[in-house]
């Protein structure tokens, strides 16, 4: 059984940081959260914005407190708006309901956390993460159907 | 006359969550709220996201806050949502205009509180509470016409 | 190893708002929390007053986000007013530094969350929740040294 | 000229929950922020509870946000409580003015940014992080009078 310690959550965010340097990708930061929603790493890129830690830990916040990964929370934001505007106002935003936002689980399906990714397009800020989870050994949930 | 105390609200929302186990339904929250709005019994099956108590409490509270069951606020959130998002501000969130919000009466009709649930489809939430609310010999107003 | 289910919860809110009926002490709301600080049940005695809970919640929250019981912490607010001035303005008063705070252990001494209390003086909130918490089973940690 | 890059902020903040793990000093959350206020990197000792970030954040928030260290700006909160209290309000609770906040400079004295720790005593915390500042080569400023 894998334990997410803040070691592991470090190496993940770190990973992830580093993937979008190698990549062109714009500078991220990067929110790895426990199951519970508690933050154990949270990085920024020196050249990421500075409301980038909010919005990378938001949408790993809200992954983990909706249960859904962040492309389900797209489409059902998109669905339900004065469901998600309730929502938001309820939480003071911490849900953000957009790509880039992965719930983090080990071999056997347990769910470890959630990272939450921001700094480029949803699609890469996402890109950028699934990469460094294969990287440190760990399964991502995005939101969309398995492959 | 019914009075609905905290027992029979904490047996009611615990019905709802057993509902929820017994149906293969996802996790569940339940907030049962008095006829002012203030809680008397919020549970949480312990495999809930941890969102879904605030969002159960928002269902109960809207229905209330309002006077209609759920399924007709999500009817007038969607005719006028300027009117909603004003509401959204207003309450910082407390109305969340969807199904799975239900009014409790008596056998008179007598308004007695309200319940909300969160967790799975909000079509789910609302079936597990009107199993519950017969279980407990309550009356649930959804928001649709009576049958 | 005990796990803090919701109904194990809801037994120990129960039996704490019972335990104030049957000794004449005021009404009282109950909130028990899992160690992450999500709660698991809160349940308000009808005839309490209705800032209750939030209150109760507070205490449980503030025992848990800072890793001691109400006792210790109204120890430390007492000594460093600007400090729990900052972490009042920071939770949003999620903290309530006083007695009716308790820390939940099972009989290995490992974390299973916490209740709050109140309603009645800090003491009798406290004196509920130790008798309710030996009903079920568990041991409490109220941040006073041990007998 | 030392650039404070999130690589070295991680570095520095792991060293500082290593230190105390190695001390047997309680779990601990640290905060690097540059020197305009902003995360550069926040991690949580798995054990430490969970509003530890916030006020590791703040404590170097504050120090940056001010131009101390914690134990001046201690110092101050205690002599002038009525000016903390706004500058409480004011900020919603981000100056956290205790020990554990430290100024972080390169060898020619330039201001890179500040940590901030929580978990342990204020004189623990701080005292890992000055372990952990001398390990990778910075220099901390507490508040005191250099020695």
């Amino acid at each position: 059984m894998t334990l997410l310690d803040f070691e592991l959550a470090a190496r993940l965010a770190a990973a992830t940081l580093r993937q979008a340097r190698a990549r062109g990708v714009r500078p991220l930061a990067a929110a790895v959260l426990d199951a519970a929603g508690h933050p154990l790493a949270v990085l920024r890129d020196e050249q990421a914005s500075f409301l980038r830690p909010q919005i990378a830990t938001g949408k790993a916040r809200g992954c983990l407190g909706m249960g859904f990964g962040g492309r389900e929370l797209a489409r059902r934001a998109q669905a339900m708006p004065a469901f998600f505007d309730a929502i938001n106002s309820l939480t003071g935003g911490e849900v953000v309901p957009v790509a880039g936002g992965i719930l983090l689980r080990d071999d056997e399906g347990r769910l470890l956390g959630a990272i939450g990714v921001s700094g480029d397009t949803s699609d890469n800020d996402e890109r950028c993460a699934l990469l460094a989870i294969e990287e440190v050994g760990l399964r991502g949930e995005t939101g969309d159907p398995q492959p």
